[in-house]
């Protein structure tokens, strides 16, 4: 069978392009920007929200839902956040449509004028504070621990599927709290769920780290995100969670009687990951065959495909395919017993590759006669025929191996693609060539920040939290720096 | 404790919306007519959705996602479609926002004008059916059996929480087939499916009946509906799901091959229900007092109350509300345990009524020396004293009779206000008096359907499926009618 992907090393944006399309992920819309999710990208979006959100209720937050629409007024209440969100978003100016008097369809009713604009979400701190208003009066009214699954607008110019685009489904939590330190820990211990949703579930590597004041979120003291490293050693931002310090409480003006009856502003944080996570998982460990999926996170972890002339060979095939596949189900394993006759199995063997299922079984009248199963490994790629014996408990052990090697692949990779580095000309040939996570001395300045953004393309994506403190000078001004941060071009 | 709530006798509509409000389960927002559901709300809508979910999954159903924006030109496609919905919608006329230069906040950027106007999808049929078209080629591409969970918006001018909202949460179901039989037994199947739904869980008896072509759904061959009846004697729409014939593949040119290799249309399906279902179950079984959960929708299923004094009490106490807490969670009951020390029990006994908690148990010092509880029914108001001894046994039985008991309340009370009619004078008293649904003889004509609903503001709710034929007279024209229908004034 013809290769259907573009390889990586010819191009990787078409490669990433193709395998979203060929493996039935996602598709481009009639909208400009705007995706179509497939049921087979939404299963595997579904088993991330499962898990998140059961992490999320764990640590003692709730789902709600607020509106869709945010007033215009809203987005000038917070300085920061007007410059950060008001500006590429989709505008709500009617609320009706008549007949057209030329009878071509159905133009604006301009009677049906808004008297105020509304902005479609780009995100709702604003929405929410304004209700939180009303929702706190005393300490005992906190912490507020809410978190809602919505779908946001940003009116993106480029757009990638999952990676970028107009519309696109996460979560955000708002937490409201009675002091600093509460608002902090909460912002600190949502970027490690964060990060350990990434390294168990995604099996994808990340950093911890704070963003600099110009890639922070606009409104934030402080925005922490985790970075994953992809496999054309770019970045890929999978995540942030800000500490808002007093800012919205004090555009929203929300204050709360304290335990000692004085009157202050309650300290919020905010938090999200969304479709973009998709993004991270493909990029992060798939091959030119196709998808490779962490068994946690695929929607089907075990196919079974019979290998047959005649219906007999089928039905001696279907009777141990289907008890091999109750077996495997009564652990929680999904599988999926393909027996379609408008196939043949070269073309099944691709199409699971493709669809980056982590095990697939081939049974054939000769496993029947020998009591064994083909066993085949989406990662490695490795078959082996082994008994339908102790198949179970070898599939079990099997998918948690897999599961770790993944992870072991995308850390390797990560490790031989992070380079410290002392000179400016190293910095920017080292950019050119492998790409990767550079940690290097900078003086601190957004100035030099932007200096060596416009003449790399390399931005800061953390100060990570996970390395010492390191003295050292400025790759690009000289000057004194405090520690190393992590450069990189990013997605 | 004073009533929090105004009695249902006094003013219904009033103890709805005081209800909603005092229970903490929706509230109106800044912008007209979209409400925020808070936690309490949201996780009975969870539930619902974790429930129905399941449903569509065990009948072979995907979940997708399409997007938020329609271009206008798509709703022009299918001629009844374009009356039904492309009116009272919000209107995305412009994708950027820049600086009031007179520096009072942001204004719209004239120059981000859209081309052609996008519209929030009041339903999806138009933009999953544009996308269909690139999805089927063949009878082997059929059946598509794709849901999606998701916002939508109609611009409705009078809300009310849950039951009518600008904005709301719904799933929305749209399958294509190759056959009309195949489409319309997709069409019962759902609406079975919902009916089940409703009954088992929801434990609400709702009709299942087709619509007139009046209240069809703008664009459908056939829709049927589930009705219930509310304690108000009015009919309340629960779920609908369309038989939508050729209409929408002829509209966006979807055909196929089939297997005799004839080019043919594809047959279409839609179906859907919303967070008005949270209306419907509020109305349907609430009290003076507050809401009665159906416990198998119920977020917190038992909840346990300390009556103590002085913190040595609280400790023996809470040794055995733990335990008790620990051996009903093990069977999969969800239990609160609630020893704030900031209310009384007395305010925490209105509370939990309050918010529908199905089983209440206190315990005081006595039950500790005696190994007793006091155990309190919210749907009778009940109380026992019974022994903590074998408690978990006796409370999932109980917690599956109080799920019947409501059921057959609600379904006694249907019993009783249902009533057939023949003459239109009784007809019109009846819907003055007591409401309920009227079962009355009809010609048929849109005609004389359109008269009653303006001399009486009934509505045919629907043309049962569950009764018998049986020839007579329109009560409104002396025309002959093969059947009854069912009349009544709805939500």
């Amino acid at each position: 069978m013809a290769k259907v992907l573009t390889p990586r090393n010819e191009d990787y944006a078409q490669w990433y392009n193709d395998l979203v399309i060929k493996a039935d992920l996602a598709e481009n819309s009639a909208v400009r920007g705007c995706m179509v999710i497939k049921p087979y990208g939404y299963a595997i979006w579904e088993k991330m929200q499962a898990e998140l959100d059961r992490m999320f209720k764990e640590t003692g937050h709730s789902n709600a839902y607020f509106p869709l629409f945010i007033p215009k007024s809203f987005f000038s209440k917070e300085a920061n956040h007007v410059e950060g969100f008001a500006k590429e978003c989709a505008v709500v100016t009617h609320y009706r449509l008549k007949n057209d008097p030329d009878g071509k369809g159905v133009i604006i009713d301009p009677e049906a004028k808004l008297e105020e604009e509304l902005i479609i979400r780009p995100t709702s701190e604003t929405i929410i504070w304004h209700s939180y208003k009303n929702w706190i009066q005393s300490y005992r009214d906190l912490p507020i621990l809410i978190n809602q699954w919505a779908n946001v607008v940003r009116w993106e110019m480029r757009t990638r599927l999952f990676l970028r685009t107009a519309e696109f489904l996460w979560q955000e939590g708002h937490t409201a709290h009675a002091t600093r330190e509460e608002a902090v820990e909460e912002t600190l211990r949502i970027i490690d769920l964060y990060a350990q949703f990434a390294e168990d579930f995604m099996a994808l590597p990340v950093l911890r780290g704070t963003k600099t004041e110009n890639e922070r979120f606009a409104g934030a003291i402080d925005t922490y995100a985790i970075e994953a490293l992809v496999q054309d050693g770019k970045a890929l931002q999978c995540g942030t969670s800000h500490f808002l310090g007093q800012n919205f409480a004090r555009a929203f003006d929300v204050k709360f009687l304290d335990k000692s009856g004085k009157l202050d502003l309650v300290w919020a944080t905010s938090w999200g990951v969304s479709t973009r996570l998709m993004g991270a998982l493909i990029m992060g460990h798939s091959d030119d065959n196709g998808l490779i999926l962490p068994p946690k996170l695929a929607p089907i972890q075990v196919v079974i495909v019979p290998i047959y002339k005649g219906s007999e060979q089928l039905d001696a095939i279907g009777t141990t395919a289907l008890k091999i596949k109750a077996d495997l189900e009564k652990q929680g394993i999904s599988v999926k017993y393909d027996n379609r006759d408008t196939h043949k199995p070269g073309w099944k063997f691709a199409e699971y590759e493709l669809k980056g299922v982590p095990v697939r079984l081939a049974i054939g009248p000769r496993d029947i006669e020998n009591g064994t199963v083909e066993l085949s490994r989406r990662d490695t790629l490795e078959k082996t025929t082994i008994s339908q014996d102790g198949l179970t408990k070898h599939i079990i052990s099997l998918l948690s191996e897999i599961q770790k090697n993944i992870y072991s692949k995308a850390l390797d990779f990560r490790q031989k693609n992070t380079r410290k580095v002392d000179d400016y000309d190293t910095f920017k040939k080292e950019l050119e060539t492998h790409g990767g996570f550079l940690l290097a001395h900078w003086d601190g300045t957004v100035e030099t920040e932007l200096k060596i953004k416009e003449e790399t393309k390399a931005t800061i994506r953390c100060i990570p939290l996970d390395t010492s403190d390191e003295k050292g000078i400025c790759i690009r001004s000289g000057k004194p720096s405090e520690r190393r941060v992590i450069f990189a071009k990013a997605y």
